[in-house]
């Protein structure tokens, strides 16, 4: 193997699986962002991680309410994750902007989202700075999945999405 | 969406990507594993994330060296892998049972592995308990590729890898 920048390594994660993640303000509206770094961290009980940039509305709103949803896209669902990850929640309605629907959640105040394959809801264990990112560690409440099974979305490089 | 229990809802996570992890022991003897539960965490500095069960092996040879390299497989690596996912370096010598071939590293101990298609040496930064396992939070120090880009390995559910 040839020793070169981390930048040019890097390249060859993708596919990269593709999650939406919600999340609820103070006074009850929900976000959703798309994000790539997601992974099981626990089989018992169940745990998830995501990692967040430090400066997106979605940190702030994860810290305070401690609750989340990860949802897995299914690869039709390209252009609604897009719109989520070009805008933030801050100045965006991205559940209007995207017509994702917001599905009430069993355990936790964020939503599902009606039109994804999967969800998990998650209360938050662990939060760990990791550079400008924050780990975020969630125990898995509640799990669901939609009628039909669909293949997941990926980021596949070049700003490209498609389904695996 | 409908509720079900976990187990079922976690089979629509496939494809999942593939990483072969090396450490190394206080005798200066490599070991590898098979993971699946690894993701970026950081741009600056760039940093990776992966989740190790607390009872493997390099679990505790993370721990007291803190440092591993994390590798790509690739495509044409299937046999390699299940091998390095059966057995504990314990009791195996895991790179001469799937033929792997040590590379010395630049910046840390653990070897990369020259078969594969990227290797990012880390050092390790944060522990954090997660359930019935860690999560360990490394830095990227120095990044390499392989001279031809493969498809990367995917463990695609029911047992099979595949290149995606």
């Amino acid at each position: 193997m040839n020793l070169v920048p981390y930048a040019q390594a890097i390249k060859r994660k993708y596919p990269e699986p593709v999650c939406l993640v919600t999340t609820i303000d103070e006074h009850g509206k929900p976000n959703v962002m798309t994000i790539g770094w997601w992974m099981l961290a626990s089989v018992h009980p169940p745990m998830m991680a995501v990692s967040v940039a430090r400066p997106y509305y979605s940190h702030g709103l994860i810290q305070r309410r401690r609750e989340f949803v990860i949802c897995f896209p299914g690869e039709t669902m390209v252009e609604q994750v897009l719109i989520c990850g070009a805008h933030s929640g801050r100045d965006t309605d991205k559940f209007a902007a995207a017509r994702l629907t917001p599905q009430p959640a069993t355990r936790v105040a964020p939503p599902l989202i009606a039109e994804c394959m999967a969800a998990f809801e998650c209360k938050l264990v662990a939060e760990v700075p990791a550079g400008d990112h924050t780990l975020f560690v969630g125990e898995v409440v509640a799990s669901h999945v939609s009628e039909k099974a669909e293949r997941r979305l990926f980021s596949l490089g070049g700003g490209k999405l498609g389904g695996l």
